[in-house]
């Protein structure tokens, strides 16, 4: 129905317009955490780290419900030139807040708060190396780190019943149109160049949890929005499939 | 091609799912301010006041290019409960800078930034009274403050040059679909009950600038979303009509 | 005993020193609020909403007694120059928590917070459209709003009892001396001019609750003092009967 | 014409109703500052210090004229039970904001900017001990160790020309009413038991700066406002003759 | 072992390099405060006041013990040239965290918690005059100030049992290297011009608790480093002595 | 002359006592940074990241003096259990920057500043996970990032002249006495039940940059300190080794 474009010489790597970076999922990365992964999409790398605690916040308690909840910040030198600390500034900036509650509501998306009892699950989502993509790579990360940290309060007791406490899988990915080109998963240097650029956030089973698409420089039409949605539903397939590689692996080590 | 549920008995207002709320935009509702007008979505009451300020922030001067942005905030008690003001909390949370930046991004699109000039434009979107809808009411009411307030600076010769600085109107709206039936422009008591839930930036040509979609509660399908997008169009195209009408009234009575 | 001197071509808008400027209370302005009044003193506008709140502060639980309290704020375009937002800037400025402690004490003055029972009320402020008096016109809405919440929280019951809460009502304006000519009710463009500049606030029955005066420019004798709050004096009594007409009106349609 | 009672059994410390408490004002406290004083109303004791500074803010640059500044604050144990510190709370307070705003206003008043040339003076007031009428105190002494700052850059040369900088001396002091009786100059235990208290602020000649009277219990009428008023010029007739003392003993050490 | 040196000549006050400046320790220096001590070395002056709190922050509450705190800070001038108040600012800066612990972990080190009961002493140390070793004229005069608190707890009652709080006595000194002399408590002139600056706090039994050297200009040698500790434990072993002096002075007045 | 422990059982490693754990020091760890290091500690990882920038802060310009500063901060699950963010609380703890500093001032020790020339050298220094000794880790880790941005800025042409800019290296380790016994290079576990710990900075030539021993438990005499300052000597020669043989290994691949 639409065209994607394959000419390999239109990127600066040489990948085609519907092709990902070259994606790793490492688990157990950190000893701490009860899950904790590394995640690369190309040079993008973010650690993810899962924190399971008993309890939930005030306002839940007595609900019957958990919480999940995500942080998202970078070091300082993630970028090419050195950004101040937050921490040093004495405020969160309005990108980290926004980033932090997209991740929070992908996840709770594909979670049954009820299955999960009052706990709560922390997913901090820490980039250290980024090159376009931090927001998709944290959260294909992060759900990685949660599902080893709802499997760990499930041996751990600490989730009670037999209901499946993740209802799907999620995965994200961001797409874009470079020079009146659509593209699959923006490094750093096409991400400046685009018109528009989008993130997709998908589940296992092919639904949309979030799309968001931004045009600063170049309005777009319903053509170009389609594409855009095709080639996100190809990459996040393949995110899938990456997230379940990566789980088949031997179970977590930690007790 | 979709098929749009007219059934008025759905909606707690009696409105047809593909029916905004009464919408009204004064223009020059304050003294001060380059522009400014309270737009009205339903009962949703929206102060948009466009400040022009020749020169630019520090990181724009000498590009030759202005600088648009703007403030989103609601007053504590726009809402059936009370909120603690930002400023006494000492920070300003996470969905207000979203929002303003999402209001701001809305904006620039449709600013010729060079055919501005040096000129800085700022946009502070203070809800009034909240009944849903308040950042679509914001971009589409800011959107005539700034059209008035750039007019004033062609006027005061601030703004130099013939090339016209708008290049399109915008106009925002919301959609969602509550109980399965996709719906536009949703108030309140329908927003909290809706599984997905979508804000849409239109120019007036008819091309997208935003699309924000999130599913909390329930990931939406392909079809959904399209269901979703043409009544996004058919709201913003009416938007945009008000937008025109506002603006064809006797012209601003500032100097 | 003084003379207030009566020649209408001192003063701008050609008013008598002893004259007020046309003064509008409009109550319900807004849905939500126990109370809300957009009241205005010539150009100045000031919304004031009173939220009524079962229940006191950690600090007053187990009194018998209830609270009210003020805040106040600018919109960043009520003047006629843009101002930076409190919020953004992470702190409030001075002269904001100086006029929401004098609102709020002034308030209180009225309240008998024993009749009030352990419930809270809090009086938003928010100044729309700035030009002098805004503390002034403030507090003189303020209580309206404040004798609308009240009145509800008997209605629901959430008042107990028959004695009256509030002992009085409690009217504010400004005087001040300007060009050596004491003067009431001073709109901005007096204001900036005024040596001496004076906030009185008053029961309906005529008792001083704060006496403001200031001499930054020029100290003032004990002469232009008694004319000063004869001047006032004669402005409170006239904003009591715009409130008690105000109050006239049909009730608060809100049940 | 005012009737003030005598009857030295009124007050804890037997003083009469017109009668300050033992006040002591040290000069040259510090080896540092240029002006630096310790105040002493009976047991409230506030330390002065005035810092000289060449040149001025930004915002009066090139104007040729000076810049007098304040800022009050308390060490955490001056009272009877500790306060946290205001730089660990992260913010100044309202009280703290609007007492510095106080004594900056009150000592421009007596000064002649233009005079004073492009310098800036900035005048801390540090509370070592409570006990009442601490901003009164820290006006009072705040204005000697103004003189002495004056009169230091007047010797260095730093403000030129021979127009005097003061224009006048200012002094302050408290009086209240307490079970009805107007008294002068309240220490903690009557404060806290008064229906109204005000704060007046006086030059050397006798003419008023500040009059700030609340009634936060009893609100008051007006022959109580005269009695209060001349309460207070008995007492600031007296605090200026004690400036006047201390200035005159051998002049500061500080070359 | 190690050469002292003892040419008068070297330091610009005539101290011999192993000789303490004038040490004075004023006891009950205000009303309030459970202990008040003004301590002097040579021009810089303290002011250390412990508060006596029955009952320990949330994370001890239950232990059987208390908890010993402090805080430290400077007067904006208490220093040659002015500085920002850390309120101001909205920050408490690194150097005024890390000398607050130094001197809370100085005191906890000799006493016994248990002992304590569930109580809580916060130390706080106002600097008044600068002129170098603040933060050992803080701690040496604290733990009197210290001493003197928890006698008026025992006289109180609020501290049970007979056990003694005060397992021994604490002071601190400072050394340094200048111009490769080492020498014993440094004024602000020689501490500018030190390669190596230490601080050594000891008990009143001679040992250390906390050695803190720091050679931001010359690294030092193990001799080096040998004679600095020996010229500390000179100078503790003098200021224990001047401790004990100011206790054994008439018990203070506080009942 | 001290007798040193060598019972393996001792440590829960089974390390002697004058034994490091295992060390690690990864160069070119990122893609960004002139400088970018992960060093280990056995389970502690510190990235340290060296960023240069031409010019230096206001305060240093014209100097013809360069500016080496460094931000120590920790992911929020670097440890057993969560903390919150930093710059979520909206500002940094003592404990950051009090590390944050000691870190600076260890490198600014062996840095020539006026060879440095006017550049800025900023070492960030991230905890990805803690066991113990992250300070130490992080100084050691520094500078060979530190040596290697050196090296860029002199490749670059950044830093002029010939003059060596590193005038030694530095490195560190912590020791403590843990159940009376003297160690080196403490991990969690011991660090929490020693009861004086002390941070030990020495250059590659031996020389002592910092000395922090701390004893909140035990206080320590001067025989002790001895044995610990030789432990700790015999720790950062073998890191000093350690670091001389990660920069000998191939030059950087950065240009």
């Amino acid at each position: 129905m639409t065209t994607i474009t394959t000419d390999a010489f239109l990127r600066p790597d040489g990948r085609r317009t519907d092709e990902l970076r070259p994606v790793t999922i490492t688990r157990n990365w950190l000893d701490a955490g009860e899950g904790s992964v590394l995640v690369e999409f190309g040079n993008t790398k973010v650690l993810c780290v899962a924190s399971f605690t008993p309890g939930v916040p005030r306002w839940k308690k007595g609900s019957g419900q958990g919480w999940v909840t995500a942080e998202y910040a970078m070091l300082p030198r993630a970028t090419s030139t050195r950004s101040d600390r937050e921490s040093v500034k004495g405020r969160v900036g309005g990108r980290t807040h926004e980033i932090s509650r997209l991740i929070g509501r992908s996840l709770r998306a594909v979670v049954d708060v009820a299955a999960l009892g009052e706990n709560t699950l922390v997913l901090d989502c820490d980039v250290l190396q980024a090159d376009g993509g931090t927001r998709t790579a944290a959260i294909t990360g992060a759900w990685v780190a949660l599902a080893d940290a709802i499997a760990w309060g499930q041996r751990q007791g600490a989730i009670k019943g037999t209901k499946p406490v993740l209802l799907d899988s999620v995965a994200a990915v961001s797409v874009g149109i470079v020079d009146g080109v659509p593209m699959l998963d923006l490094p750093y240097v096409e991400d400046v160049r685009a018109g528009t650029d989008m993130n997709v956030v998908v589940t296992g089973k092919g639904l949309f949890v979030e799309v968001q698409g931004t045009a600063e420089q170049a309005p777009f039409d319903r053509r170009e929005l389609d594409t855009l949605l095709e080639l996100a539903l190809g990459g996040t397939a393949e995110l899938t499939r990456q997230q379940e590689l990566a789980l088949a692996t031997d179970p977590a080590s930690r007790p």
